[in-house]
């Protein structure tokens, strides 16, 4: 796990080189034919980049997106209205039984089908109408780490391709950010040691890092036995806030941008109840005169809308660092096999 | 939240009754002008709701849902494009500064609006095209359980609208089931002092029982300060299955119908991990050769279409029962109020 963590830069250059030219394809093609909404279909880690997706796709192109409930296909044999839809399957296998069923029927209804995968000789493949391959080469490791990254990148390209206003040139400059990132393991391999007997904690992110809550949370269940909640910040003040009691561990996505002021109001909040937090963060909120507790600070000014990729670094570092702490071996989480099928 | 809980059977007949006029008038109106595609706004539990919903109506009508999030038009500012979408926003108190922008937003653009609240004097009311009130009673406790379950009703009735196979004298049926669950009440606090000392679960549900899932860990985490992560059985297998070791706690939703294959599955998995498991189900599944641990039976044999409600019922009483064993006041959890505004 810790290896493919360090593989990124190289991966998401290589993807992101690689694949630009169908997303080139593919902005001429919805040019000329725009959908109506898009559909997003996923599992697990692949399922978070696709919240991910959900927010950048919106935010950037206004085109509404649902994420797909595969077992109202599968289970309920219902049949959806996908015409005139985009519909995006994400896999890191591209063997996921379900998510194939409902690229299969989306692409009989008519949809314009994107598969975005790892594994190029996948059952996904053939399936899709355009494939997208996340180029991070063979993952080993169960907890998927650097297909979740390409996986994102593969999806900035696709909301490039439907409009999106983001310029090729700043997707170069990820891989740098999150080089950058991976500057910090030592300390944060340092930080992992005060954890070692955290059972449960909560993580909460907001916006384009909403899906990077769920994805740390992930890591720290799979990896670390972990009971970690995920929320975003508006939800958790909606009832889960009343768990926190004095000491109660959160880990907080908090980048510059406009999430910023709600994340700042609720560590306020959460210091007032005297809970342990750590934020992921940068200089420019470190400078602000906010009582954040522990800090994890990205070296580097990234616009909000490309942290999402960076931020996930040291929280995928924590896990695995947790993890070794606790005298687990992240790759391979008990009861877990790297692909899984369900219906 | 004892007494509100009992309330349930009583305010589901007077919702049902008093908006059936309102989905009758909505139904002529999608007649002469299907919604392209629907969006459901709502944080909390009234999100448990619209999760709900999303299934009910996918499954039912084929047309497909998006669950919004509201910070894509609050903090980002967005301009996603709902026109020839209907819009249902949903809110116990009809405050929710969020929710309530978005419905703005889109019946600005031209979008078909509904607002769904228990308030008729709030602020949703006038900002609605159209409204559903949920005829249950002003709610005290903190903790959400009649505004639920009447959300829920009023659901039904828009899924009816938009030309689910729903016969209203099938609804007329829910008061009752929801009775018979109630009667189950001396069982659940008994079988409550067990978990005394629980601090962490799992709850499991699927299809149109996994907003149960939610609504059930959201009970716990508010008035028993359990912190309850909430999954679909198959985003389970998907990783976070690896935190289950021996005597780990697991709630699972297990009506007969098409989830009852994969929920049986995955009680013969968490058996041969020796978690305890506690399922919400029915005495036909009883009789099947399922070594299921503990059961909640739900004295009725209802259709899966119909067993979200009465399936909440012994949720939201245990919820109730063990926030009293545990010397907790259910109705005044610690740091939340009635109304939470977020934006």
């Amino acid at each position: 796990m810790y290896d493919e963590i360090c593989e990124q830069p190289a991966a998401l250059t290589r993807t992101l080189k690689s694949e630009l030219r169908a997303a080139e394809r593919l902005k001429r093609l919805v040019a000329a034919n725009p959908p109506r909404f898009i559909v997003l279909v996923a599992r697990g880690t692949s399922d978070n980049a696709a919240q991910f997706a959900r927010y950048l796709i919106e935010i950037c192109t206004g085109i509404p997106v649902s994420l797909a409930a595969p077992s109202i296909f599968t289970l309920y044999q219902a049949n959806v209205d996908y015409r005139g839809a985009l519909v995006v399957a994400i896999s890191q296998s591209g063997e996921s039984t379900d998510i194939n069923v409902v690229l299969e029927r989306a692409r009989a209804q008519g949809a314009l089908t994107i598969g975005i995968t790892n594994e190029p000789r996948s059952s996904m493949v053939p399936l899709a109408a355009h494939v997208f391959l996340v180029r991070a080469g063979k993952e080993k490791s169960v907890a998927a780490t650097k297909t979740y990254t390409g996986q994102m990148m593969a999806l900035y390209l696709i909301a490039y391709a439907l409009g999106a206003r983001i310029r090729i040139a700043d997707l170069e400059r990820i891989p740098a950010w999150t080089e950058a990132a991976l500057g910090l393991a030592p300390a944060i391999e340092a930080l992992a040691q005060r954890y070692r007997f955290m059972e449960q904690a909560v993580v909460v992110g907001r916006g384009l890092n909403y899906a990077n809550a769920f994805e740390f949370a992930l890591k720290m269940m799979e990896t670390c036995y972990v009971v970690a909640e995920r929320f975003s910040s508006a939800d958790f003040l909606h009832g889960p806030i009343a768990l926190v009691e004095k000491g109660f561990p959160l880990f907080l996505f908090a980048p510059s941008g406009v999430t910023w002021p709600s994340m700042k109001e609720m560590l306020e909040k959460l210091r007032h109840l005297k809970a342990e937090t750590l934020i992921v963060t940068d200089r420019q909120n470190m400078e602000a005169p906010a009582d954040a507790g522990r800090a994890i600070v990205i070296p580097a000014r990234i616009p909000e809308l490309f942290t999402p990729i960076p931020y996930i670094i040291p929280a995928q570092l924590f896990a695995a660092a947790l993890a070794r702490e606790k005298g687990l071996d992240p790759d391979r989480p008990r009861t877990l096999s790297k692909v899984t099928q369900t219906l």
